[in-house]
């Protein structure tokens, strides 16, 4: 290669990472979010605390953002996720519990008449997750729950549930985390059935998922020491509970939090109300044709009363069909 | 500058540089930790689950470390911080109670007998805690702790409790976060007296702190919304409670746990039960000049079991005395 040629290969090189480094730099970090004010405000929010000479300025160890995961960062409807699992366990099960054909809510799952089974709300849920899923190592469940998300369809999109996640949500989760935020999940879902894919479907590591559980024990048993599920509920970390979950997992308040149901309002609700600069959002599901509508009647996600404060308390309702540009990750 | 001269300078400074560079990749990280068997097995159980051409490496997610506080991280003798603190609450409080005159533990501690208080044991540590540590919020409490802690100094050492820390256990700290591990305390302390002070004293942040707990509400209180104490034990963090509180919180089994006395057998029996290359380890007191010796028949951080168990499971019991080479940072 002559002394030419060379210069001009390097220069090429040169010119084609600089320009590819700029694209970068100044490439949307959330390409999924339409522009519109909803995305001017998380931005502007993210810009300002993350400002080091700025009035917002919030030190990166404070920067604690907390999401819902059922229906804010993926699909719940038109039954919850954790449900259906449930679900395919009690059935699964049933031969060894003839009691269940007369007692509600197992009754209505092994009918499969869902409406009454959505109907018994958190309460009903908590029931059939008890009876579903104690008796195991917390191992064994592991193994349990990560097998029928990564295998399970979901009727109406043909996608396993593992792919189900919101791409608008992953995007912005990156986003923050590339802002030095620490991302956690709070929701009235099952911990122990969210915490073994949370990591590889939202980057969210077991130990920053705060959820609802069941009691658990350390025995030894058959010669090894683990940790078995019991059949008692220990705390429901939903409405009030959240808060409280926060509290006692995280052990700080959060500068943003991320839900889309009124389970949500005390979650936002304690974290808008801090001191300092502060963000409340709720993902409205008012797209029929990608997703799915339904909010103030909804047995599955109800957002009421939410929707009704949302102005006065300066929270963000997010709605899935004009502030997302696509919803769920290219196949 | 001539042309020989600025040659000259950037060398001396690539060279101060480069050397820079190799001492500190050549320094000991622990240098307060004699050598001998104990840092030895350390630093090879680091560097096998860290290698990854290795047979025993662990996936950085995986590399979990889990530490007791009381007597492994800082100082418990003759008395527990954080009882010592409780006392000074007890006694600010006591006209508000006057049945404490004729109550044990209370008695007890209006009356100095710290012995008696400190044979009430975990659980009179928890009532203790509870009636004097509920009725504010979370955030007063959290003020009420880091103040007490930055304030008070322990009588024999004439320090406060925040420099009570041991500095070969915070260089280990830092040397197992250097090779990609998550450190957590997992303490039968409260997890509300830690959290304030832990990233300070060990760089381990609020939510990764597990601890004893009582029960918390979220309530609207002179317009606010706060999380507020209840006087109800949730949760004791000790014993096989530990082993729980790791799956509750963290979700993973740890690869190394680190205790000092009986309440942390469990924690590390948990630890080093599990698959693949694991480490046990437990401080042992027996240096009566530079700190205090206590073990087997200790009414505070009690070492009997651990201490017959060691040897047959493979768990290393460090000696402050011989393995230490200096016990509290310079001052």
């Amino acid at each position: 290669m002559g002394r030419k040629r060379a210069f001009s290969a390097v220069f090429v090189c040169l010119a084609v990472s600089l320009g590819w480094c700029c694209s970068v730099l100044a490439s949307d970090p959330l390409p999924s979010w339409n522009n519109g004010p909803v995305k001017t405000a998380i931005v502007e929010f993210v810009t300002a605390v993350s400002d080091q000479s700025g009035a917002d300025y919030v030190e990166p160890a404070e920067r604690i953002a907390t999401f819902d995961n059922d229906g804010t960062l993926w699909i719940e409807y038109p039954m919850y996720t954790q449900l259906l699992f449930a679900v395919d366990r009690v059935r699964a099960l049933a031969p060894q519990h003839p009691e269940w054909k007369t007692t509600q809510p197992f009754k209505a799952v092994l009918e499969g008449d869902m409406k009454t089974v959505a109907a018994s709300g958190m309460q009903g849920v908590m029931e059939i997750l008890m009876a579903s899923h104690a008796g195991m190592t917390s191992e064994q469940f592991t193994d349990q729950a990560s097998q029928w998300l990564a295998t399970t369809k979901q009727k109406r999109f043909d996608r396993v549930f593992t792919e189900l996640a919101y791409q608008p949500q992953l995007e912005l989760l990156e986003y923050l985390r590339a802002n030095g935020f620490k991302t956690f999940i709070v929701s009235g879902g099952g911990i122990a059935f969210m915490r073994p894919v949370t990591e590889q479907m939202y980057g969210i590591p077991p130990e920053q998922v705060v959820g609802s559980s069941i009691e658990t024990e350390y025995v030894e048993q058959d010669g090894k020491r683990v940790i078995v599920r019991k059949p008692k509920i220990h705390f429901i970390d939903d409405k009030a509970g959240k808060p409280v979950g926060i509290h006692r997992y995280i052990g700080r308040r959060p500068i943003l939090a991320f839900g889309n149901s009124d389970g949500d309002i005390e979650m936002v609700e304690y974290t808008t109300a801090g001191e300092g600069r502060r963000l409340g959002l709720f993902v409205h599901h008012d797209d029929s044709e990608r997703e799915y509508a339904y909010d103030r009647e909804s047995h599955v996600g109800k957002m009421d009363k939410a929707l009704d404060r949302a102005d006065e308390e300066g929270w963000i309702i997010v709605s899935m069909k004009n502030d997302w540009k696509t919803v769920f990750p290219k196949q």
